[in-house]
Order: C-alpha cells, then sequence, then structure tokens
C-alpha cells in the first residue's frame, strides 16, 4: 500500500439546490412529507418549481456537501458525479472547483440536464427536498478513473445514489478498488434505502464487508435494523462495519469502534436557519478529525461544529472559515 | 385619462446574480474597481468566475430588484426585459411570478444566453458588479406591449439599460407612451452615464422632460451636474423633474419637489452584509409610499427601510416580509 496522494474522494449526486421558504401549509398543499427527501420526475419537479416562492440557487448534493466540507476543513478531496452541459452543470463544477475540491467527470452532452434539488424551508429551519436527479442518475462505472479511487485514503459513498442501478454499480466498483489498494470505504444512509425492499439490499452490502465507516441518522438506523433503542440499533450494526457513526439532531451523536461506543452533545447553533446539509457537513468534520489521527470523540466533535455553521445560514454548504471553527 | 389597473411597470436588464464572497486583495489582483459596475464580455465573464470563490445564484438586476420589492410591498407590478431560453432565464423568470410580478417578455431562442452579474462582495458589505448582459441587451422596441405600458401609474426606467441603443429606443418609445396616457416616467442613474461621453446625452434627455421622478445616489448626481456640494446638485437638477430623489447610503437620503426639500436619515441597519440592491430596494419603498399617497419625507423613509433590510443578507431581493417592515 503507497501512501494516498488524496484525503478523500466521493461518489455522489451532481446537483444545484433551489431553495425557497414555505409555509407548513404549503407542504400539506402539496403532500410532500416535511424533513424527507423524495424523487420528482421532470415534469413533477416543473410543476412544483412553478408553484414555489421565489428562490437562491446553491451548489448541493450530499456527498458534494461532504466534500466542500472537507475541502474547506483543509482536506485535499475529490468528487466524482455526473452533470449535464448546461448552466446548473457548469454552476456545479464552477462551486467544486473553487473550492478546491478536484471534479473531473466529463459532463453528458444529451439530455437530461442537471438535477436540481427544490428544497422547501419552513420557519422551524426544516428542510423538505424534493429532488429531480435528472443526469447525476446517469453516472456509470464508466466515469470512474481508478487511478484517483486507488490515490485516496478515503472512498466516501453517498447512499441516495445507491438507489439506481448503474450509480450503484459505480459505487461497488469504486469500493473494490478502494478495498485493493488498501485504503477505507464510508458510506452515509439515506432515508430511503433504510426502508421497504431496498432495506435487505442495503443490510446485504454492510454485511458483505463493503463498508468501514458507515454514517447514519437515528431514525436511518431504527428502519435499518428494525430495532426501537439506540443501543440496540448499535448493537446490530457495529459488529459488521469498523465504524459506525449515528447523528441524532439537536441530540448529540454517538460512534461505535471497538466493541466500545461514545456520545457527545450537539454544538450550540448560533441559529436554526436551514437544516440542510447537516448530516453531510457532520460527516465532512468527523472523517476530517479522522484523517488528522484525532481520537473518537474529537472526530464526533468536529462533525457537531460542522453541522452546527451549516444549519445557521440558507443553503448546504459552509460559509464560514471552517479550519479555524473546528481547528484541527 | 383612465384609472390605472397596474401601480408600475418596470424596463430592465433581466440577469441574475451570482455573488461570491472576495478579499480586498483580490479586486486589486483583478482591478476591479470596489464598489462600482463595469460590463464584462463573455469571454472576460467566464474568466473572472473561474478565479471567483464558490457562489449562490439569486436573480437580480436593477429594476428586477425593485419590483420585487413593489411586488413585496404589495404593488401591482410588471417588469419587462430580455432574458435567452435557458436555465438562468428560467430561474429569472420563475422568480419574478413567484414574487407576483407580471413577466411575459418572450424568452431569445437564439444565444446570447441569459445575462448574469458577477458579484463580489468584500468583508464591509461592499458589493463589486461585473455585468455580462448578454441577452438583455437584446431588449428591442418590439418586445413593448404599449397596452401594459398606458395600463400603470409609473413606468420605471432603469438607466443600466440606457447604454445599448436598442433598449434605450425601447425605454424612450415607453416614455412617450406613458406620457401620452398621463402617466408618471420614473428613472434611476447608473454611474456610467453619469460620466465621458453619455453624460450630455443624459441631462439632454432629463431636459427634455422625459422623466417625472429621478433617483440617483450621491456620486452619479455630482458627476452628472458636475457639482460640488448637494445642494448645488439639487439646485441643477430639481427644475428639471417634478421629483428628485438622491440617496446617500450611511448618510440617508434627500428629495426635492415643488422648490422645497426634505431629508431623512438611513434607516438603522441590523448588519450590513451585501449592499447590492439598496438603490434598487430605495426606489421600490419609496414608488410604493408615493403611490399610497404618503407625504414626501414618509417616501424617504419607506425607502429607507426597504434598503435596510435588503443590504442585512446576500442578494439584492428582499428576505424579510416587506409589508410589515415599512406599514405602508
Amino acid at each position: 500500500m503507497t501512501s494516498a496522494k488524496l484525503d478523500i474522494v466521493a461518489i455522489g449526486d451532481a446537483i444545484v439546490d433551489v431553495i425557497a421558504t414555505a409555509d407548513d401549509s404549503f407542504l400539506e398543499e402539496h403532500r410532500l412529507p416535511k424533513g424527507g427527501m423524495q424523487l420528482l420526475t421532470a415534469e413533477e419537479a416543473d410543476a412544483l418549481y412553478a408553484a414555489m416562492g421565489p428562490a437562491r440557487e446553491i451548489s448541493g448534493g450530499s456527498a458534494a456537501n461532504s466534500m466542500a466540507g472537507a475541502a474547506a476543513l483543509g482536506l485535499n478531496a475529490a468528487f466524482v458525479g455526473q452533470v449535464a452541459d448546461d448552466q446548473l452543470g457548469e454552476i456545479f463544477a464552477h462551486d467544486m472547483l473553487a473550492l478546491g475540491v478536484r471534479f473531473e467527470t466529463p459532463a453528458l452532452e444529451a439530455p437530461p440536464p442537471t438535477g436540481r434539488c427544490l428544497i422547501l424551508v419552513t420557519p422551524d429551519g426544516q428542510r423538505t427536498m424534493n429532488t429531480c436527479p435528472a443526469a447525476s442518475h446517469e453516472l456509470t462505472p464508466a466515469a470512474l478513473d481508478p487511478e484517483l479511487i486507488r490515490s485516496a485514503s478515503i472512498t466516501f459513498l453517498e447512499g441516495y445514489l445507491w438507489g439506481p442501478e448503474r450509480p450503484r454499480a459505480a459505487m461497488l466498483e469504486a469500493a473494490r478498488i478502494a478495498h485493493s489498494a488498501g485504503r477505507s470505504v464510508a458510506f452515509t444512509l439515506s432515508e430511503s434505502l433504510c426502508i421497504g425492499d431496498r432495506r435487505e439490499g442495503v443490510l446485504g452490502m454492510v454485511e458483505s464487508g463493503v463498508v468501514d465507516i458507515l454514517f447514519g441518522n437515528e431514525h436511518e438506523t431504527r428502519n435499518l435494523t428494525g430495532c426501537g433503542p439506540l443501543d440496540e440499533c448499535i448493537e446490530a450494526l457495529s459488529p459488521k462495519v469498523r465504524t459506525l457513526v449515528i447523528t441524532r439532531g439537536a441530540e448529540g451523536a454517538v460512534a461505535a469502534e471497538n466493541g466500545g461506543s461514545v456520545e457527545i452533545r450537539a454544538a450550540p447553533a448560533t441559529q436554526v436557519v436551514d437544516t440542510t446539509g447537516a448530516g453531510d457537513l457532520f460527516a465532512a468534520g468527523f472523517l476530517a478529525a479522522r484523517l488528522r489521527g484525532r481520537a473518537l470523540e474529537a472526530c464526533l466533535e468536529a462533525g457537531a461544529i460542522a453541522a452546527a455553521e451549516v444549519i445557521s445560514h440558507f443553503g448546504a454548504r459552509p460559509e464560514a472559515d471552517l479550519r479555524q471553527l473546528v481547528a484541527l
């Protein structure tokens, strides 16, 4: 195993967030499950967009947000994801490169367009996501640069991209390449993976040893394991992965490793404006601290600080100087 | 003269702002005059964009921002401006319509693309604008709906659009239609109009009676008149227009009408994040109060409150409930 040139490479959705405020009544009227993420067709997205209030556009994508955070924390980060050759694709690519994240996946020449996520933020700061993945789900294993994967200490895989077949194949291939080079694989769960028919597939993937570091929130890990109390979820999942990290929103977070576990409280948030990206930035902070050799508790704390920053403003990418805040 | 169905219609640039933070050293390095607005070619815009940090996109355009404010203040507003049939054009149109602003100018099918303004915000909240107007400057008199102009109490013209020939012709035609229907014409000066060769043309236009309500900042009116002290500027300009409104940033604002003038202080700003749109929202607040029959001082105060709101966050469109803040 040669030493890694890159700290982390992520594979995930390449999308631009379209963020508007909305009242709870708007969510009810449009039957949008508050706090969740639903996939929309292009027609559904157009209809919802037409009904939404004025918006701001900020690059997003779960794992891409994590890489934005990783770069802001001083890591050498790269991102693999599929945009189209259009204005939103240019915006996404610009924002990755401007953050110092290596992003070389060629844009699709033909339709569909670059994906977007229509995010409705209610007055309580909760975000309800309505994703039209479009080009983002056209990612194929051919888009992978094996050398890039091999060169990174951690390959970070986004659960939202586990649903469609070709991106899933790309992620499995990336995990195989990473492991064969002696690197680690991190995976972040998403709500829809942990319920229905997908549950068994994800559990099977975790049991087969694909994942070294597993991120999820309390809700997701409960659904995935079928357990009630959190300690039972940890007992069920932690033997299957090297490191298990469970975020609990305002309750803090817990991590399990080597048969033990540590728990922290949430970092104090100055204000909660928009919770989009909290989990993504938590993962970024955790992994940045881990790559700098910090103990498990310090990794959780770094995650909590990064998450508290991103929920203090609109958009899922850090705005403050994360390096100074987290002080690794 | 029939009663007006619409309170206000504006003709202006239809552009999306691309907003990033930057240090003063970045402005110096790229020779960007701080606080100003410069026009960029597509190539220059691409080069500057590549050098800029990660950005957020929010619909902009000076007069369009004023119409966003007007609608937020409860006016019946319409906007005329040229976008292209592309993603930024869709964003611009969505945001206008979502605000309740009538916007019916058909999108250009062929290049150039929708215009954008690369805005660099320095830590002091000052904005430096770098505009690539593209489709926005392709507006022609043919895009005007005379019935729309006739139906509005006020036709509001954007100085930034006075430079290129066809949009200037469209604005002059709109002013002619408005006056022939017994309506008022407002004009907002821009920096570049008040210097060099353009100065005489603008003065001539004002002297010929095109403008009933003239908005400008202190700097612009000084350059336009060639006067030093502000009261001399007022003396030079106010006989030429029915109402003269001069904004003075943190110093407040002054208005002159019927041979007298009133002055106010700036409204207290909770924080100064991004001064983009301050003048645009001042005009919106002033005109909304005027259309509601308020006295000159109350109009200035409404403008100051709307301006204070827009500089408290990124983006040149109001985010707070302006109707409640201004309470007309």
